[in-house]
């Protein structure tokens, strides 16, 4: 999920808790599908910790990094078990997870394109690893739950993951990546994915309709 | 799937008996989407080789047993494709492929177990590896034929899959990891599972209704 | 997706042809489930660069081709991006398209073979490389779209790809790799899949009807 020094706490708190947020959120994805207890769990995991799985692989970064912590499966798994009996109050909560969930996009993004950098990708790769970082659990969850992913259909999000491996990118190239950057990049994403969800934004739809099916 | 000493030939022939029962199982899913031979070869090998794929890829444990040894591919395309001229045969023998089916659930878990345990993972990675080994194979089916993974629905099997690693993780700390262990481990989950399948115990699910989508 | 010597231009140049024509009809099939144009984007890389990658994770090839050439998502992501605009036309072309995607599935299928034999792979596994490059990107689609995927259910697709590696990689067998037996397979491939569309030559179904639903 993310790599950061030791010293950026607060970043690394607030990733915990969106950890912790996202794999709530698919609780409730897996709630309407009457999932059991074990599903709701590994849903939840594959949800959270999925992104960062998937970049890890693309870009052969081993250990992954909940087989060398396994306390992020546990941390997730049990995010996700709790909210069964609390599954009223967290939907009721929408607003609050959706700006957990904001948080979650733009430090997994940030954490993504921290990985991606000491791989010595490219500035593409690096912004790309950043929004599979931010983005790719919820498609695995999407997968998961017989739908087409929310990511390709609805509301600007890997958009705005994109956005913020821009900008947080562009510090990698000009070697002024200090904490006043990650500071601006995480407002930055923040602000446009709340403004997104407050306004609605969406990106354009591309309709097409025609008889045959491929 | 496993990487037994060849002297647990008992485990070697009931794994290869379970990875053709396994893809079995899938061609008969693969016939109720009516998928022509190609796909029914092909989904019989994803469903029975596919977990084990999953367990090396996230563990970095290459190469991949088909890789190496290609006859597993083989012996599971031939499988799935014998399943089609005796379609009703295989499914009216529903017991008997349960039953096989829950000798691979265990094998298999074992098999991972040993693998992450070679890859001196810890014990919680150990027992994630055996569950993944053991369960993957049906996901990766259930999302090819399009539906909602049935292992995060119903049934007792991702739960035996944990029991079972738990029990035979045990013996890796406790360094006792030897014979007797393996036919009580096995005789454990086997034993588990049939129960399970005869009782039909279920987990406790997770029930949520509400409007909006996500 | 392939890693051909430098000298053979022509295939270079099919090859990148293909690989746009491949995003193109993904765009087309992400118009029909709306996705929005980051979902176009999205949904043409993973389809037109998916097979190659999945290929490359399970031979452990890396770095994948579109990490160390970042132009291949460009490259894909304009071509799905430039179809919203000129739908109609792209899906009254169809014929074209089938014949460029035909031109992709023998070029990558014989790319794929080459990687695997690159890697010291045996000869079964040298021709499942190439089915998995040539095919596997257009099952990420249909899963991602939330279909049963096309390649299970019909056309003579990856049948043609099994035959156009097995012919190709008799040449690695007999040593005599070099240009005429290239354009022999390009040749044979190519007209065999484009048979197969005309006469809509079919691998024979599966039909399995019963009341449970494993």
């Amino acid at each position: 999920m993310w790599n950061l020094p030791q010293t950026d706490t607060v970043l690394q708190v607030l990733s915990l808790i969106a950890l912790a947020a996202q794999a709530m959120t698919a609780a409730l994805a897996a709630g309407r599908r009457s999932m059991d207890w074990m599903g709701v769990a590994m849903l939840g995991c594959v949800t959270a910790l999925g992104g960062g799985t998937i970049r890890d692989i693309l870009l052969q970064h081993y250990p992954l990094v909940w087989v060398q912590n396994p306390s992020f499966l546990a941390l997730t798994a049990i995010a996700a078990l709790l909210t069964i009996p609390i599954a009223r109050l967290v939907h009721r909560l929408n607003m609050a997870f959706l700006a957990l969930d904001a948080i979650g996009l733009v430090v997994f993004t940030m954490a993504g394109c921290d990985v991606a950098w000491q791989k010595q990708a490219s500035l593409p790769i690096v912004i790309v690893a950043g929004m599979i970082t931010g983005c790719a659990g919820g498609v695995l969850r999407d997968i998961l739950c017989n739908e087409v992913p929310l990511l390709f259909r609805a509301e600007l999000y890997a958009s705005v993951s994109v956005i913020t491996g821009l900008f947080y990118a562009t510090a990698f190239g000009l070697k002024l990546n200090d904490e006043i950057w990650t500071v601006l990049t995480f407002a930055l994403g923040f602000a446009l994915r709340m403004l997104a969800v407050r306004y609605k934004w969406e990106m354009p739809k591309f309709e097409f309709r025609s008889t045959d099916q491929r």
